[in-house]
């Protein structure tokens, strides 16, 4: 099956960049506040972003002091407008490389091994079929110590075959409708255009992929609105009543953990 | 508020009594099978039972090895009836001792800090209000690398004020009724009597609860059934909705963890 690359679907990607995430950027992704305190300091580092979108991420990694960032992509449209804006930075992004691929076949030179400190994405890991290959291949680029940072659809919001707040005729409350929570695979669902493909994994499934591979878990977060994100978006109390966002950091473990 | 003792009130003891997992002990908890293997060698150790219940562990872990096995639990009726069946099994539990103690406000004594070698916990964490504190006891009485392994009602399953699967009435499937998950705090339920006051708590809070507190996190479960299992048991269909039960090992950490 060839890889999906709604992005670059015309309509798909004409809806996508009037998102308040797409338009505004790290700003206008709720949970960003929250991520980015998984983050370790950037200055001098070298970083790979997965799944790079507009390159928001790229240009703070810079802006942050990273050394170098490697942004990657499936989508040609989004690359194309990476580029646009990171050349509009000037001298200031030379640092920012970018390479289109599928995140499910990507490969990375020999030469990569053990040679980054930060990889980072952001809601990419549930688009892919093949996430334990990637989560194996970040291992090997990675430096010891080197830090894993991304987050995804929390389970709870990917299980579902169509997912969906419902008012309890009842009580007026709202509710969500969780189904098949343990059926881990495709969930096809409309968004913008008639069928995105996602892939449902289980917290488990997250959490494992990531002690099986020799990570050590070090941050953990199901994003939430603060009180005061409340007073600013009084229509985020829905976000009270299941977690949309799963955040995850954690080291390339250089040691033997102690399992008995 | 006085701590809560629901196993002493004589209904709901009666009706808690004839449960598989009270008659048959760890063969009737359908979790044990995948908890177990977070356990490390017990032989030799010194074992801490949080919430002992009937005492089923206890004994186990003396089968399996243990030297000694300390069982704390706040009811009379469940200490009585594990004190007896330990009787019953001679000079071979000698080295069981058991006291009765609430895990809210337990104490364990100086001389016991970095002295065992495994502390375990059956559904007995979301009972607690203060669960941070026993966190932080368990940290000082285990060996560094030692090892708790418990399980807790999964926070899906906690989360909703009146928690029921429903059926759709259009479609005539079964989903889990979810709300609240990002209200932390107590459920009061009728199980067996009016309520049993439980505590629910994110998955988030869990994780960072054993991080915060110096734990390396070595073994994440959401229990569901196996093939074999749904042959067996065609109604445990239902644990494909949502999950019942978090299982969760975790390594007393002792040395530094790199979080930047």
């Amino acid at each position: 099956m060839p890889p999906q690359n709604v992005y670059d679907n015309a309509t798909f990607f004409e809806n996508y960049s009037t998102l308040p995430r797409s338009v505004h950027g790290l700003d206008g992704a709720p949970e960003w506040p929250r991520l980015q305190t998984f983050l370790p300091d950037l200055k001098g580092r070298k970083v790979l972003d997965l799944g790079c979108g507009f390159g928001w991420f790229c240009r703070w990694a810079v802006d942050h002091g990273a050394a170098t960032v490697h942004g990657i992509d499936i989508s040609n449209n989004m690359l194309e407008k990476a580029r646009v804006m990171t050349e509009e930075g000037g001298r200031r992004y030379r640092g920012i490389t970018y390479a289109r691929a599928d995140l499910d076949s990507l490969e990375l030179p020999e030469s990569d091994t053990d040679s980054y400190d930060v990889a980072f994405s952001s809601l990419a890991f549930h688009y892919l079929e093949n996430l334990p290959r990637l989560v194996q291949l970040v291992r090997r680029v990675l430096k010891p110590g080197g830090k894993l940072v991304f987050n995804v659809e929390h389970p709870i919001f990917t299980a579902p075959p169509a997912p969906a707040l419902k008012v309890d005729p009842g009580t007026g409350g709202k509710y969500w409708k969780l189904e098949d929570y343990q059926k881990q695979g495709l969930r096809s669902r409309p968004w913008f255009v008639d069928a995105v493909e996602k892939q449902h994994r289980t917290m488990t499934a997250y959490v494992n992929l990531l002690l099986d591979n020799g990570f050590v878990l070090t941050d953990f977060d199901e994003w939430h609105p603060t009180a005061g994100d409340l007073e600013a978006h009084p229509e985020w109390e829905t976000e009270m009543i299941r977690p949309m966002f799963l955040l995850i950091g954690a080291t390339k473990n250089h040691w033997m953990v102690p399992t008995s």
